[in-house]
């Protein structure tokens, strides 16, 4: 660890030679290796980055010189380079070092979000201030994968920035040929030829010479040189790929060569206005476990053996395998039934269908936009889709959830992976806006499956929904116990819990009713139990379907003496408020309290350490229902 | 109107022979301007696709060859042409034709929204259905304008279209250099360029020509030739534009050419395959007000004389013209105002500005997510941008509000035109969701003004937040009259009408509590005289932030018997549920109503109408709180 423990600031990268340089990658790369094998992390993406952020950091001044990384699950390098080496031990843990960038942690981190094909717009802005404000000089880097590029937010972007002449906005294409699996679409193919050719250069100058070596001199055959320059860089380049929107492009450049990134790196800074500099990186690149992993070269691991890329522990069934099987189930049975990923066959559990019903599954890229409004599409040719997609994705496409789908009363069932709080992954992978978000949509029927047994029940209801979206929504992780319902309503509703003296009004012990959304009903189960130890009755529902509200949930708040939401996202706009608004309208005043996260963006940490540290665990429950109940009755009876 | 009035349906086109069908353009149009002269509607874009819609809808079969209009707003002459030439005199009132497409209205209608660049992944959905149901031969429409383009949702499309190599899509480009404001970005300039260009044919012709007399024959000289044709056709043809993805490219064709229009068409239809057709149309064709009318060419209009194009009528001075005058006088004060749009710089307002501050003015064209983030990044470089959008098309751009600039506590303004219920445009326009959508965001700050005094104070009170994005919503159409507060509390909220009795409790009385949001406090203090004088105490406040909801709401209700929130926007989340909210977590349990837009989508009908429709007016708002003043108070006495 001699140089890298030796470096204070990128500036330091200056003096280093290249022998200098390729012993610090050699060195980053076991550090990776070593650091994340032990927390968990991504590991693929920041092994194919090493020789791309030395020379990002060696070529421009960070931070006058913006770096801005897209995603930023690829900006571990970085971190070391710019004063983190030490945190890595406590990296994605509580207080420890995010795994993305982090403005709190220093100030070569501009942006945080985790979500794609953002950076070229963050960049766009930053140059026009720059331009502004007198500091049109400095460079603005945004590093991209070619993964993103399928983003449409990507294409808007550099719609804009092409029209910027003198904005020096460097945008860099790390080009591994995957998103999360391999980049697809006309994109990628077009990607996929231009690794195989020879550089610009060596074409222009076999050109030249051919047409040399063919007397062709002067003024009259200007027009034909052109041509033949044209179509040689048609052929050879990807302008197309930036459609001749007036920008500068440079490369294929050699991702894992310093010296051809320091050449191209350092002609982009010198150069005005924007520029792509296309570099092409391996994923995983210099781990052969990660090297080897088809699947997605180590995209993100967990704690694994840090030799063989082992994982050290195995979990137990999760939710993802659940919707796994049943797609394939519901596939086999039902020949309508399609599917719809946005580059992630594999964390949505759809990689066993894909297999099997090539046919009849899309993955679209990651471009959640599409991946709905094309959903709707086949909807509207007589299918069902089912799309799936990590619960904060769909932020991305909610005027097309609301517009293009629920306007159209079309039968698209989406299916939320990583709803409510997720943890370590940090605030913008989070799922905990989706129950607010969906149940905007007028006629949208959305489900937070209990469990397992749920899971599997409420996925094949909402495959039988023809005239309408309906959501399913699920956490990260392993599956937790299963609760039997006492009974179903008619409406659909099942008591887990249930006090007959509630209805029968007994007035002499406070009834309270739990309305528990998805795997919360455990909690609310114990809690019950012991409030009914105190001399509480206790009623617990869970409703399964969240949206829209039950009659007879309505109908048991007027039974009771409290009602309490329990739920797994923000309070802002909730099952809570749902519930408030339903009540509302029936004229139902029973005193309602709402349990769910705080409306703010959760750190990251453990999903457990963030729900016990707002009180949404056993204790902090049972501790905020006890004080409303003090308040209520006690209070009133003095 | 001897052509048009005798069509039953598309099949009839078949038989007219060209100069039938030049006499139909001809009725079209003057069809289109007498009646939308006397309606109000989209002239412009109507006028320019005349011949267009003429050759799509002879050549192929709707609606089993879906025929999908992007936004919609120019499918009037599909209209006629598919059987509603009829109800033009109703044209975007109460029950009668819709602006846009209508699955009610008619079998060829496919889609309804009215948000750009969502065709082509319709179109790309519905070709996936009709290959695994078996009708793979049939073509899928998709009409576009170069506008649709700058959205990311066409890239996110054709990137996906372009790998169904065995599916009929036909992507009609409708390139009239405009979006609502000319068509800005790269893309722009390289469609003007291809405008200029004599047609692939021609120069391929001239090329071959010119080698040929050269001498240049046989297998040497092949490669020169190859890249002599692939230069012209970088050089003149947009491959460009549709990234080597791969797809067959048509054009440029001259848009008002029926016959050129009628071969393009066939070739697309008997293409194998996904296909570009480039046509090149005239907005506003063959009306001079319009083809002069140098700021929108008459995109959408009012009542007008249909000879001159002179407006009927004048409105008053609009919530659109105060923001005019103040974004104008804040950017005079201050250097680090910066204004985006997207592409609707004249409606929201910015046209004024955009000429005084034409460096701080950035029109982004159809990309919503770029205008959030590129505001991000404008913040991150030290700016307080505003961006001005219609308040329905903030939905694009959710993830960005919440991530790329909630996240980063950025201070952005948003200014929200067309918010609430906007009326005759339908449900797709409305902006109703804006309340529940953006106060699901941590920290932001939400204002909605009552009148034209509350939106100038609001604006520039949004303009002092440094910490986080800020929201100010209003609705479309003119100032209502002003109420002047009797007091403002500490925290920012207005009190318009104040029974002291309330605070006194004064046990004799019913004390209602009025939270009435932007123009609404006008009902609600009429409502208030009416309740007054049937003895019931009434106070009336408006919040003018709406989100936070401020301490001194939650006292006021504390000490009153009952709150109504009176509110233009849904239900569902809306400004009634954040009081519930804030009244639950301070456990104040008086009882709450809420009148709001109900979780429907609107129909179009004038805001008057639709408004009076669900009891949002001052006779509705009467009879609802009568009625549930009557269950609270006088059942619970007996």
């Amino acid at each position: 660890m001699g140089i890298l423990s030796g470096l204070t600031s990128p500036a330091d990268l200056e003096s280093l030679d290249h022998q200098q340089l390729e012993d610090l990658a050699e060195e980053i790369r076991r550090f990776l290796v070593e650091k994340v094998s032990a927390t968990g992390g991504h590991l693929g993406p920041n092994l194919g980055v090493v020789e791309l952020t030395i020379a990002l950091h060696r070529v421009f001044q960070s931070p006058e010189d913006p770096i801005i990384f897209d995603t930023s699950h690829q900006s571990y390098v970085h971190k070391m380079l710019t004063g983190r080496l030490e945190q890595f031990d406590t990296l994605r843990q509580k207080d420890g070092l995010s795994g993305y960038t982090s403005r709190s942690e220093s100030e070569h981190d501009w942006t945080e979000s985790s979500h794609a094909s953002a950076a070229l717009s963050y960049a766009d802005g930053l140059a026009k201030a720059f331009e502004l404000t007198g500091r049109g000089e400095h460079n603005v880097v945004a590093v991209v994968g070619d993964g993103a590029l399928t983003g449409g937010m990507c294409w808007e972007a550099l719609n804009n920035i092409a029209s910027g002449k003198d904005r020096n906005v460097v945008i860099v294409v790390n080009d591994n040929g995957r998103s999360y699996s391999p980049t697809i679409g006309g994109l990628a193919a077009n990607l996929a030829d231009l690794r195989m050719q020879r550089s610009y250069d060596e074409i222009m100058e076999h050109g030249k010479n051919t047409l040399k070596s063919m007397g062709w001199v002067g003024e009259r055959t200007f027009g034909a040189l052109q041509a033949v320059k044209e179509g040689v860089k048609s052929q050879f380049l990807p302008t197309e790929m930036f459609p001749e929107l007036g920008m500068k492009y440079i490369g294929p450049v050699k991702g894992h060569d310093l010296q051809a990134l320091n050449q191209a790196m350092t002609y982009a800074h010198d150069y005005q206005g924007p520029i792509i500099v296309h570099v092409v990186t391996e994923k995983g690149h210099g781990f052969a476990p990660a090297v080897n992993d088809v699947a997605d070269q180590m995209h993100a691991t967990g704690i694994m053996d840090p030799i063989t890329g082992v994982p050290v522990s195995q979990s137990g069934p999760s939710w993802t395998g659940v919707f796994s099987e049943e797609i394939s189930a519901a596939a086999a049975r039902r020949d309508d039934i399609v599917a719809i990923t946005a580059a992630m066959a594999g964390p949505t559990g759809l990689a066993a269908y894909a297999k099997d019903y090539p046919d009849r599954f899309f993955d679209v890229g990651i471009a959640e936009q599409h991946a709905v409004t094309s959903a709707a599409g086949l909807a509207l040719g007589g299918l069902h889709p089912v799309v799936a997609v990590y619960s904060t994705f769909l932020n991305r496409a909610f005027d097309q959830l609301l517009l293009d789908v629920g306007l159209l009363e079309l039968p698209v069932t989406f299916v939320l992976d990583r709803a409510g709080v997720t943890g370590s992954d940090g605030a913008s992978h989070n799922g905990v806006w989706d129950l607010a978000l969906t149940s905007i949509v007028p006629g949208i029927r959305v489900a937070a499956p209990r469990d397992g047994a749920q899971m599997r029940e409420l996925f094949n209801e909402a495959l039988e929904v023809n005239d309408g979206p309906t959501v399913l929504r699920y956490p990260k992780g392993s599956l937790p116990v299963e609760h039997e319902a006492l009974l179903r309503t008619q409406d659909g509703v099942d008591l887990l819990r249930y006090s007959e003296d509630a209805v029968d009004n007994d007035q002499e012990r406070i009834d309270v009713l739990f309305i528990a959304v998805g795997p919360f009903a455990g909690i609310a189960l114990e809690v019950a139990e012991e409030l009914e130890a105190e001399g509480v009755n206790v009623t617990v529902v869970d409703p399964r379907w969240i949206a829209p509200v039950a009659q007879s949930i309505v109908a048991l708040a007027d039974d009771h003496d409290l009602v309490i939401t329990l739920e797994d996202g923000i309070i802002r706009g909730g099952v809570g408020s749902l519930i408030s608004e339903a009540l509302s309208a029936a004229e139902v005043d029973t005193p309602l309290r709402h349990l769910a996260f705080p409306d703010v963006f959760p750190l990251h940490a453990s999903r457990n350490e963030l729900l016990a540290e707002v009180g949404l665990d056993v204790e902090g429950v049972s501790t905020s229902v006890n004080g409303w109940l003090e308040t209520l009755f006690n209070d009133s009876s003095q």
